[in-house]
């Protein structure tokens, strides 16, 4: 009996050895969450995630719907990804047990969300039925909706726990205030032009800029004003030669802000666009290897990284911004759809669609540092999105 | 034997249950590391960790050191702090484990460091014996020993795996490039002035400031230059009415840039003062409660939070950017020593060094949102400064 009770004694310490180091690995090893990152499978619905310190890829999830032109904002404290499918479904993915942590229908067709500044509500802009939802960031209960009677486009988060969006059939741009913690309040602007159908925020929150279908040009808002007055810029743009049918309209996510300027696709032409980011005028252009679908500026604003359209689309171009002087022409593979880089820009993670995997490089040597196998990725998210404004 | 070898099976299930439900606890719980943060405490040599989101202190390390004029970087994971002490102790500190996973006494007196941008590299600046030393970011192991035969100060990180750092006995600022993965390539750069005391680099890296102790107004290098060529700008600063003695001369982390402008402390004066960041001609000046000690731009600019020197340093005030108004005065407490932004801006921590506390603020609303206790808290520093340039 002693004997037995020596070994039980032997056997539980053992055992409960094993599970310690086993739960210390657990506490220890990569649960910290600011290096991770998630790559959008759009064919099979998946989300793969990924670690930036390891290059690897340390889990995925599935179930996830129609992923495509899906767009993925992530909650302060690093752990949860948001994941905006364009079928209406709003998904809570939690990157630490790799799960679905919430998953909601809240409409029939959407396109993109944000999250507040401080991290506590989460919206989402509609096609079916119009408007734009907003969601408690914890448990995805709806708190408020609002509804605009259009299609709502364009839709970022701003300063304040505010929500700015805009209405593709009225030209109207809306400011959804929730900073008293009750109802918004809501401010309305109109002449935005006809038919907006996209719009950016600058990284400080303050300028908004909507591209518009139905017209040439754009239209910026400055924020800080009281009451924010529409001002038309860049009266050519959208055009190319001619008039685009919409499949052509630029997304304006492909434009890179460095420094002063801005570099944007130059529509339907084999060139970037570099405008003086006070007054919008042009101020030069650079020769490109195709039509630019995204111009990436590495943070600190050096370089831009610039992918390519159809059939183009196998090679990516790095710029140098003071000069505008192609430095770097690499040629990853078939398929570039998307540019993401360490939040400090010492490199950048590129996803080849039609070769399965994403590479990764280093921004200042161009050495291939390693790649990732992924099923037709698409958007590349790091968590360090979660500290940025207008994502 | 058969009955104990089931009593043994059912205590092992039953310890190994236990063992996996702590596990599991420690890995679906508070691990995720975005949020966290670290509050230095002088007078005791230890540190706090918050968490930002519970608005709460989850623990305390101890065993630090000197830690006047500590400063902090964290790792691109946001688990590891690494904090650096006058004593020229190195110290990194597992914000998961809240222990000290590393710590090495690296010289005799020490002031500030840096992290590389790829997060690989530790690097210190020294009084004692002068010259910088590099580290392992993982081991704490050297890698590079920089001797410069001078006190060195105002040490960076700048992009592509780049530290910069200013001689006060020899007037010098060198670049020290350790983007081929070998020994740093120096880059050697005479003329910034006589003594320099001080240096920032601005959030895009791209533009360096030392002060000067030995004659007026201070210096710039513009690091996206090939060779930067040294420039002298604002000509008066320093001098406030008269020469200034040592121990006033203004730290250069007071100053904030916000949007187009640098607000900064008029030296010996209550004002706060505004020079365009492009040629730094002065464009304004605010009148304040007191003499400014830091100003600090609310993320995306819109305000500029200021504290004052004692004997008015139980008060902070916000200025309006474009307008250059105190909109708000507050009197948080006694000893008002620090001011932290959430990285999106929504709130902000403020250190009441002899309340013995530190409190937090709604940005938006001026609301007070909470406080915690805290033993002489000094520096306020959040994970999320891992994925920003120049900290």
């Amino acid at each position: 009996m002693t004997h037995n009770l020596r070994l039980i004694l032997l056997i539980v310490i053992l055992v409960l050895g094993a599970a310690l180091r086993q739960a210390d690995a657990g506490e220890t090893g990569a649960t910290a969450t600011g290096d991770l990152g998630v790559v959008v499978e759009r064919a099979s619905g998946t989300l793969l995630i990924v670690d930036r310190s390891e290059r690897a890829a340390v889990g995925r999830v599935t179930g996830l719907g129609d992923l495509s032109h899906a767009s993925v904002t992530f909650s302060p404290d690093e752990r949860f990804a948001y994941v905006f499918g364009r079928d209406g479904g709003l998904t809570k993915v939690d990157l630490l047990t790799r799960t679905i942590a919430a998953r909601v229908i809240q409409s029939g067709n959407a396109i993109g969300g944000a999250i507040s500044d401080d991290g506590r509500l989460i919206a989402v802009s509609n096609y079916e039925p119009g408007g734009v939802r907003v969601f408690d960031a914890d448990t995805l209960e709806m708190l408020a909706d609002i509804p605009t009677g259009a299609k709502t486009i364009g839709l970022v988060d701003a300063p304040g726990r505010r929500f700015v969006f805009t209405l593709w059939d009225a030209g109207e741009t809306w400011i959804a205030d929730f900073s008293t913690g009750g109802d918004p309040a809501i401010t309305n602007i109109r002449g935005i032009g006809a038919n907006p159908y996209d719009a950016l925020i600058t990284a400080d929150g303050r300028t908004y800029i909507a591209g518009l279908f139905g017209e040439d040009g754009l239209t910026r808002l400055d924020l800080w004003q009281e009451r924010p007055a529409p001002e038309r810029i860049l009266a050519g743009y959208g055009r190319g030669e001619a008039p685009l049918p919409v499949y052509k309209m630029p997304h304006l996510e492909g434009w890179a802000l460095a420094g002063d300027r801005f570099a944007l696709p130059a529509v339907g032409r084999h060139e970037l666009l570099w405008v003086d980011a006070r007054d919008f005028a042009e101020i030069g252009r650079t020769r490109t290897h195709g039509q630019p679908v995204f111009a990436v500026a590495r943070p600190g604003g050096r370089q831009v990284w610039v992918n390519f359209a159809h059939p183009l689309n196998d090679t990516v171009q790095v710029v140098d911004v003071p000069s505008g002087e192609v430095v770097h022409t690499l040629t990853p593979g078939p398929g570039v759809l998307h540019m993401e880089f360490a939040p400090r820009g010492a490199e950048v993670w590129l996803s080849v669609r039609d070769g399965g995997r994403v590479e990764i490089y280093d921004t200042e040597t161009f050495r291939k540092l390693g790649e990732i196998a992924a099923e037709s990725p698409s958007g590349i998210f790091f968590t360090a999105r979660a500290h940025r404004m207008g994502l």
